[in-house]
């Protein structure tokens, strides 16, 4: 596995520079580019790592699967109720599917449903950025995990768009909090700051019945795991949810800060990280990385 | 394996009246309704059925799949220049989504897309029907099944939605031949009659790695079988991929008929009929029934 | 003309009830609906009316076309980079035909373009409210006209649709100030009251080729007022602009709050009142009073 | 008038070359471009010509108006059950808002909309391409004007847009008639040659209460000319119908042969044609033409 690994960052190594960082907001843009790295953590505990597994970096919409996590092991199937868990076929932050829709988000993983399951914790958690990065340390055995206030107070600032899909929400009824505040919680998940190695750790749950590999906490029912990676298979990479699929076959869920994390059902959780992003948003060297492994190894879930 | 089935065609059963036939044309709306039946094929050639396993039925939109594989086999990557394999999170006859995406369909498995694919293979085979049915005795080892003409020929003169998709796809320039020929051609796939048993036999080189079990025969390669259950997992059930994904776990694809097929990578191929739908247009009591199923024995791939 | 308008009020007063009083805030909910007024005032100076035309209502979207007035004499053609003139086919609050058209509403009359005109006017008025209220004030005549602060505060209260618009403008570029702040001075014109005799004094320039008759102020030139007339002629009326056109023939401007002006270019202006609205939230009454008096005297401009 | 109409021509002349002619199909692409008509038809009979006003071009969408005249002579009001007369705020050809509005179009002066009333005319005229040009004929006392066949049969091989159009209608069950006869006869009508001078004359009764001026026949009702020309002034520039309010402020129509007509209701109508289009598919020196012309006199109804 390990020899593996290297010689995968040596062979995607060289599609640095095809892609490009995301640059909406000034932290999230000085991010070295050439950087590339890869962890992969199987059920029984063993931790692989190649390339800068070990850098942290900002997580941005992986935060969304802890989120949902939060938010089924605290208030259960009745959250299905404010949203959806169907593909959306549109971008990852459009308005017109919402208000067609009337409010309803199709999955909790684009933006909109991200925000409506952070308006759901907010009503649940006393301080619910706090709850969110205890949750990452916890899950990932590192308890020196952090928020990068100045990437969240970034997005704050440049908050325009979610803001505009918050009140749409509000609008239509499936908003309950304060704006300004849930915005705040949601871009404090965005802004916490992990490597690959991390992040294959805290997935584990996730490959292993919802248990928690390095601690033995469960974490949720093998059911509700279960649940989860169909949620991340058909909508968890953006408008690229069909090619993730179609190329590497297993559950997975990106962020623009260029990681992406996957499932093996049973056996591992990986994550790869490279901050140049594709046209679709996701890590460009990233997604060759993983389509490499799940080939090599015939790890697709199909 | 017999006794589950059994089980569970006596559970879903009395879901029987809460769904409704599919009557956008004669031909279809007067089929008995009171009907279930279920198959279960194994990779080791085994064949296990229940209820009204051995009614034939009409395929409808399951035949979608075989225009695929069809299409795979004879013109390989080539086809994904005219059609993508992304969720289309539209009513699987919407034309908004076409017209915005300048005529390129999202999927083969919404009409659109299977449209394309018939388009495809009108410029392919001498004779698209007769191919597809002498496909879908061969997959099936059933030398007997047929096109029912009747309900072809009622599909035809209901065609208006399906001719203005095609007709749209035209004025994009992605659709080449006799707008008229290919719909009798995909109306003709359609209209196959196949029961559950044959279904099931003939997914089964979906779950075989591309090879049919019965007579030995390679359909395609182990990696495009495994994309073509990549697709079926994330648009197989109209606007219902998601639910399917969560509730059963496994790729699929439904038909108005009021059947589903299902694939258990590596081990199984599954047939479930009942003509009633939800709303959605799957068959109710056939979800209940695969529902069950991958739960009892575990085995969604999730 | 008395003769004919009293008429009209008579004939017109038995359609009260068969609309419904706007009640999406408290405070507009509450009005008393069995009421109808009617003024007509001449380019001579002449004034008549009929039934309720000195009771003050919410000139709610009516100001609307005072807010434009207001940014063409202070910021000329210059504001037609920011949003159009072309009817939008589309519910007056819609964000779909917004984020397609990437932040540039159609019209300065559907709420979208009305908060991108607040916003242009924020950046040149020290305090927009007032300044409204003073416009008001002078083109009517009437020194005692006034913000309802109840009203503007309950609007405020349920912004969210509005505010959602706003930020979606701002995700664009195409909002610059506070969207806190411009929503109050937005409501705040919303929630000047005004009677019918107020407002056919004060849109006298308009077929006054751009001159205030009572107090021979020029407000704004003869090309500007008629190019005012022509988008209130094809976007006056919300998605009922051709049916009032076809029906009344005039360029005109509702509000839901009930009222309705028009006008007769070269000759007349014209208010009438009643709180039910239609479906489509035009005054149900006004309406029916507008194309009787259109018809009757043979107004329309077509 | 003469002079001035000599004065517009040579001051509009330059803009040749800045547009572009349509060339969807080759027999309308070959026009010489270097071409600029205009003539104005009085209520008491009198001809201005300028240029090429006598010169005879494809009237194409222009015709939509006597489609519509022929409909609402022979079937009055019963029309608008299956087309509505709202602007429509999107491209001329588009299928988006025709789907989402289940089928019936928005006005009869985009395509959709002239597909249906071309439906309505087949079902009450034997021969209605010969009704039409018989009645282009008279209106004009012009009985040379034919059909130019091989424009219409251009625009029947490349129909691709228009019969999606219908068929998507005919699937809401509002397009009754057999699609390719209805198309055969919607370009029959569109291929109609006829010069600025026939046309002048043949919009004449739109300004005259309805009466055709040069023998005198009635076409319609005073109230029939006044709504006509109400759905023209809000429907009949494509999307640009606002721009042609603010800018000419007359009912008009256009065409893409680069002919464009307008009425100044009570006094005159006028044709003016350069083959030369805008972006939004408007003759772009006709445009301006009009606009000179509406400025210099003081034409504009608002």
């Amino acid at each position: 596995m390990q020899a593996l690994l290297d010689e995968i960052i040596e062979k995607t190594r060289p599609l640095i520079g095809l892609g490009k960082v995301a640059n909406y907001i000034p932290a999230l843009g000085c991010v070295e580019p050439n950087q590339l790295g890869i962890a992969v953590y199987s059920n029984e505990g063993e931790l692989f790592c190649a390339g800068d597994a070990h850098t942290p970096f900002s997580i941005q919409s992986i935060s969304k699967v802890f989120s949902l996590v939060q938010a089924v092991s605290h208030s259960g199937e009745a959250i299905w109720q404010r949203l959806g868990y169907e593909p959306s076929g549109q971008p990852f932050n459009s308005l017109v599917q919402l208000e067609l829709e009337r409010g309803i988000p199709r999955n909790p993983f684009i933006n909109t449903g991200a925000l409506v399951i952070c308006d759901i914790n907010e009503s649940c958690f006393a301080a619910p950025s706090l709850s969110m990065r205890d949750m990452a340390r916890r899950l990932s055995g590192n308890c020196e995990i952090v928020i990068d206030s100045k990437v969240a107070e970034s997005e704050y600032q440049h908050r325009a768009r979610n803001a505009a899909a918050a009140y749409l929400m509000k609008s239509f009824g499936n908003f309950h909090n304060d704006v300004d505040s849930v915005l705040r919680s949601y871009f404090n998940h965005c802004a916490l700051r992990m490597n690959c190695a991390d992040l294959a750790r805290a997935f584990c749950f996730l490959a292993n019945a919802g248990v928690c590999k390095h601690n033995g906490e469960t974490i949720m029912s093998p059911r509700q795991a279960k649940q989860i990676n169909a949620i991340m298979a058909t909508s968890g990479l953006y408008d690229e949810a069909g090619n993730f699929a179609y190329r590497v076959g297993l559950p997975g869920k990106s962020g623009v800060g260029g990681g992406i994390v996957a499932v093996v059902p049973g056996r591992y959780s990986i994550c790869v990280w490279s901050p140049e992003l594709n046209p679709s948003g996701n890590s460009l060297a990233g997604l060759a990385a993983l389509e490499m492994l799940s080939d090599r190894i015939g790890w697709s879930v199909f």
